[in-house]
């Protein structure tokens, strides 16, 4: 008998008919001896149609009332799951974040967990009974409700596994597992049956909508065994999310590369003619912090001048803020010649563990782009990856030549 | 400076637009220096909406699961609604019923109120916020999500009255207040400036929907001053409810009759030809309490030939149920000629607490009805009520030659 935390996100709970399907899926865990645990989203649309509701009343919410508004949207669903369970004749009972309770911080819309009182589920589980969890929702110190933000029904499963030390958790959404690339941009894509945390978190901070990465981390820190799968095909064990030290007696043959992750969704700001001199980076990030920015990529080239250019890159929806504030505070201060913005990049990594003992992934990776004449524009690395940006317009092809080079097709 | 709880029904905030009206009336009041509590029901429609997601999973759903989904319906409510008060820049927040608590028993889909933890509403008035409440719902002594069923947002709006000790509690429906009857039947109907609690209970439950029975009671055990009011006019001042007490001195003053209710909703079962010995009527009615069937009516006549009549009357939907209880399980044991059931009657009551101190106010009824040619079916009376039994194809005539009688097209 294995405890077994099971997320299905909106698009698994969008309809009664969906639902009556999950309880399908839970019956059959729970009748091979298993006891149950399911998180659930809100109905897909739902929470949108909740947030535009709000705005028709306030044009910016208050964030504690938007959140008593939106947690309704899980709501209904944990009501509807444990009566499609009971329609089954299974023994269902559900929670909302602030019976269970989950408790979280006072950051309205964007609240982090704290603690769950694990007592009462346990206790209902013991008695037989499946437990349906609202996922997204916690409550503060003070019966506030709170919500953990997008995406926030992930972190929920892997928090209430840790909590409940569940042998798994699984998450279910509309894809079968995490594939070595997007299989709508290469077909010959494969789904991987194992991968590590950090590769994961790679390939879903680079794009591989697959995960929430907060809940990702959050199943790294407390050792939650973290399974994706598909809510709507019964067969397949989806792609379990294991932790590198479990791997390293077998690394030799895990493969180098476990995929090729890509977007489109940020911009390059760059800052040329720089007077190179120690604190300049962070003259330039500075106020960009300050503005609420996020960076990600940053390279510093020296020139042969005695200047520097400075590169970085956010996301595009901030190019315009990041160039306002460049040129109202940064460039006379810091005597730059230009700043200027580049939205129409994209950035390509290559991830894998494995890359760590093995060298001339970089050079390979180079030299597949260059054979197809891609130019390379940004280089940043880490342990586990690669990551180039290049013109927007190459990116399709050079994430298909790349799977290609790296042979992942191949199982 | 008082205090008001003003309760709100699902057309007062049956869309954004409404809901913005109902903050402007609240900034009323508040600019007048009282301090407010909201309480608001589910936008209408939005509780059969979710009772039918739910049937959609579960043929008969759990009243446990039924609860914690319609529940929602108000928690969205109140969101919005604190939300419309925010964006014209006054003090809000919102309170569901586990957050307030309203302690109520565990009876799922028909909670009763215990107890009402007035502290923190209390604490927020004082800091001059404008506190909305969730009607409806309630929460038990184990967490669990209660309501309080149909109507139930007048009891909260009652009870928090109550616990408050509020100087008013005003209902805002879609009415402007109590009429002598209803103003589609007669169109010379008079909105009552003020009437008693106890006529109120009678007019309410004879068929004049404007509050809900339950909140009536509420009100009048805990001294609470309730007041009918439009929520789509900003003229007028309703029908305020009174306690009969108060009125002792001015009793001479008062109207003989305060209105004329009417209802279709009953059935009429005639139990023909019964011995006339003790205990019959428990005999007949015992079985059909057992089968949680309310009864309203009852009558008994003596035969000359030692045999009796009982006739009682039923809700409609409940006609077939209440003559197979007494086809299966009584005629046979007390010996009946004959079990038979009418649903084409209607019910037509005079009301009023000055009917007391007047004779003649039944004689002047049959008589009235009497010249119109009108049978009288059965007849019930009360100490300020007299109610009779017609058949329904005259119901309206009745009503509107009763209201003529009687003189209450007359201020």
């Amino acid at each position: 008998m294995s405890l077994i935390v099971q997320k299905y996100g909106g698009t698994s709970v969008a309809n009664p008919e969906r639902i009556r399907n999950v309880a399908r899926r839970v019956a059959r865990y729970k009748a091979m001896g298993h006891q149950i645990v399911v998180v659930v989203s809100a109905m897909s649309g739902e929470t949108n149609k909740l947030i535009a509701l709000a705005k028709e009343v306030m044009a910016e919410p208050d964030p504690r009332e938007l959140d008593v508004m939106i947690s309704t949207g899980e709501q209904v669903t944990i009501g509807m799951t444990a009566l499609a369970l009971m329609e089954l004749g299974i023994k269902a009972k559900s929670y909302t974040g602030t019976q269970v309770k989950i408790l979280t911080d006072d950051s309205h819309t964007k609240a982090r967990i704290l603690d769950i009182d694990e007592h009462n589920i346990k206790q209902d589980l013991n008695d037989g009974y499946v437990c349906v969890v609202a996922g997204f929702q916690g409550v503060d110190e003070f019966g506030n409700i709170t919500t953990l933000g997008r995406g926030g029904s992930d972190t929920t499963g892997v928090a209430l596994a840790a909590a409940l030390k569940a042998d798994e958790c699984q998450i279910y959404t509309d894809v079968d597992g995490v594939y070595t690339t997007d299989p709508r941009v290469v077909p010959e894509a494969r789904r991987l049956d194992k991968i590590t945390f950090e590769e994961m978190l790679e390939l879903a901070s680079q794009g591989s909508k697959v995960l929430q990465i907060r809940s990702v981390e959050f199943a790294g820190k407390y050792k939650v065994k973290l399974r994706v799968l598909s809510s709507f095909e019964d067969e397949g064990d989806g792609t379990l999310i294991t932790f590198e030290e479990e791997n390293k007696d077998s690394e030799m043959e895990e493969p180098i590369i476990s995929g090729i992750a890509f977007n489109r969704d940020e911009a390059k700001i760059i800052v040329l003619g720089v007077p190179d001199k120690p604190g300049i980076a962070y003259q330039i990030l500075g106020p960009i912090a300050d503005a609420n920015i996020d960076v990600d990529m940053i390279i510093q080239n020296t020139g042969a001048d005695g200047t520097t250019d400075f590169t970085f890159t956010v996301h595009k929806n901030e190019m315009g803020k990041a160039l306002a504030v460049l040129r109202d505070k940064v460039q006379n201060h810091i005597n730059a010649r230009e700043i200027s913005g580049d939205d129409k990049i994209a950035k390509v990594s290559v991830v894998g563990i494995g890359m760590r003992s093995h060298v001339g992934i970089a050079s390979q990776m180079f030299r597949t782009l260059a054979e197809e004449g891609i130019n390379i524009q940004m280089i940043s690395t880490s342990e586990i990856k690669i990551a180039v940006v290049i013109d927007e317009k190459y990116m399709e092809l050079a994430v298909r030549v790349l799977h290609k080079a790296f042979e992942l097709e191949e199982s």
